[in-house]
């Protein structure tokens, strides 16, 4: 059971805040990690809304979360941790050079090429959508998604996992692909996509990570406070 | 002299697009990698607009530059092509892991803490400035990116460097920075990240890189091709 109270592995993440962000938040990948390798951990969480001490940023230098400690290296950004667990574990990242580079330069994709042709819709969809030029802005935004979605299609035709062996990299993939759930039948027009993504999500260890990841929303809720 | 046209390691960039572009291209950044440590690298340059050949999308997967192939690792990513450069000269990237993975946390911060926070202006600036939703979409992305300028300034407060010493994390943030130039005064407000900026664009082999990568613009330009 990788979620451990005991756990010398401690994560952050949110108990409570805008409902549109749970099942989002990035706490879910490194939660699914966790889960593909069966390596325990804890999760400190709090409420996203409520102030964070100063010491916190030293922790996370942009008050976010989740940052990462396991008793020899703390780390902040999703995209380092996944590269720090799967250098210890060949489950999520292979040992031969060409498959860990391969692994590698996809997870860059996933952060730097894929999810900024989601972003800015997911942020119009979810901040800013009652502002006047949300509709024209979206628009504008969806013709840079539907470009990328259309070479991410080319590159995952006839694979299952887009660097050849499930790694660190779908984790990343993936979840920058969740939100394009929230723009109904975007992904209709990208077959390839939508089936890699449900390949993904139908993992048993993305289940329990995310099971977890929703529990503590619920688990606070249900303590009388709330989210 | 990095830039050589024997060389094994090739790079691959433009020679004519949107004169915006200029000085902004991603090659930028492994320009100015091979500057740093004296590596010798060529480039194949093209035109922006020019449509490009399908077997280009088996090296750059996005239809981007730059794609990078030293003769035994093909990769696509200014992140993980950095991360590999690194690995191979610890001027780059230090050995000592803690020295280590403070660089590459702060290498996947730049790219996906700080240049989304940048990325959404320059986009509104650079491609849809002529729409009528331009300006209001513009000062919402602003609020996101002074919350960011000001969390940087107290990571960068004190340092010379993001990581203690010079690294890739540094090339990587003070490129997802240069745009802020074109947003006038937008920086007065974070003097720590204005000279943090400055020293990095101070450093001789930035000035070969730049120099370098507006060449290939100019050359093709004498050459009697508009860019």
């Amino acid at each position: 059971m990788p979620l451990d109270p005991a756990a010398e592995t401690v994560i952050t993440a949110f108990h409570a805040g805008p409902p549109a962000v749970q099942g989002l938040v990035r706490d879910l990948r490194l939660r699914w990690a966790f889960e593909e390798i069966g390596r325990p951990y804890r999760a400190e969480t709090f409420d996203a809304f409520a102030p964070r001490s100063a010491e916190y940023l030293q922790r996370q230098p942009f008050n976010q979360v989740p940052a990462f400690d396991d008793g020899h290296q703390p780390l902040f950004e999703t995209g380092a941790i996944l590269l720090y667990l799967g250098e210890q574990d060949e489950r999520l990242l292979p040992r031969d050079p060409g498959g860990r580079w391969q692994a590698i330069t996809w997870a860059f994709a996933a952060l730097s090429s894929v999810e900024p042709a989601v972003s800015p819709l997911v942020v119009t969809n979810m901040i800013h959508r009652d502002k006047p030029w949300a509709d024209p802005a979206r628009e504008a935004f969806l013709q840079h998604t539907h470009r990328v979605l259309g070479h991410l299609s080319e590159a995952l035709a006839g694979k299952d996992w887009i660097a050849g062996t499930f790694s660190i990299a779908d984790i990343l993939l993936a979840t920058v692909l969740r939100p394009l759930d929230r723009t109904p039948g975007l992904l209709d027009g990208y077959p390839v996509v939508a089936a890699y993504k449900a390949r993904a999500e139908g993992r048993p260890a993305f289940h329990r990570a995310l099971a977890d990841h929703l529990a503590a929303f619920q688990q606070h809720e249900t303590a009388g406070e709330p989210a």
